[in-house]
């Protein structure tokens, strides 16, 4: 995680139901806003119009905010990235996994903001992803990579095609 | 489907609590079991040491049974195939898929006994699984496909690699 610090909840950090973790933002990667931070959480309570405005700024095609709340509240895992600056919070990255609670994970929509990508900050919300998952005694860990993301999962310790297994979408004949 | 005929739970199907959904079996795929029948069920409540043995017979890995209960109970949907002759009834194949409930699938465990291989009723199974996806509302059905399969799948209207999408596998540094 090279510059990353982590650290669990801190006295400063916002209240949740659900275990919130912190990482110190580096202020070379914070640019004008040398005294934010970092927070990721693991709450699927999140504004679904905040949601969108990120998937927007990302160029996502628009989905039906029903399905959305859906498929949040059926994922296995969902890790959002906040950065906070004084009271404020602002959704900054999201992601997401489908489980069988068992063996496999799936994991999808993963987003950053444009503001804050080539910090580093993609690559520590996908550990955070890799680590809830391994923490739940989930072995195999997949997903689907557009091609000009195939390097950064790499990067993570993901394989294209382990062993020929292949990627498969199913379309109408 | 070719020979197949498909019939909703007739007088005579076996009474499960899940939509079963009847095959007629074709004499010639039967062999020595001319008034053996096959059916589909959506039931989760399998033996599991039936479902092991099934496993067994296609040289799987053997997966502790707890896992595999618990894999079951979160899968979004089961689809079980069986042979049954007079009050008998036999597993003859399995599958099952973890899903969001909103966009995304992704088919997992898909095995056919040995004996009952190369007469259609993998493609049979697999055409069940994704009749119910879609009936769900599922748009993306996904699957990871070992290499002698692809074509099989491919078959199925599943494509490898759709606008060069990889699937990709997590595996520790």
């Amino acid at each position: 995680m090279g510059f990353w610090k982590s650290l669990f909840s801190s006295s400063d950090a916002p209240s949740a139901s659900q275990a919130m973790q912190v990482e110190d933002y580096p202020s070379r990667a914070a640019g004008d806003r040398p005294h934010a931070r970092i927070f990721f959480s693991t709450e699927r309570e999140i504004d679904l119009y905040e949601l969108e405005e990120l998937c927007d700024a990302v160029g996502w095609s628009r989905r039906p905010l029903r399905k959305v709340k859906k498929a949040i509240q059926h994922s296995f895992l969902v890790v959002s990235m906040w950065e906070q600056q004084g009271s404020h919070r602002r959704l900054i990255g999201f992601s997401r996994a489908t489980s069988d609670h068992a063996f496999n994970a799936t994991i999808w929509d993963v987003v950053v903001h444009p503001d804050f990508q080539s910090k580093g900050l993609g690559k520590a919300l996908m550990k955070q992803v890799i680590k809830k998952l391994r923490s739940e005694d989930i072995s195999n860990i997949t997903l689907f990579a557009d091609p000009q993301v195939v390097d950064f999962y790499r990067n993570l310790g993901f394989m294209s095609d382990p062993e020929g297994i292949k990627g498969m979408f199913w379309y109408p004949d």
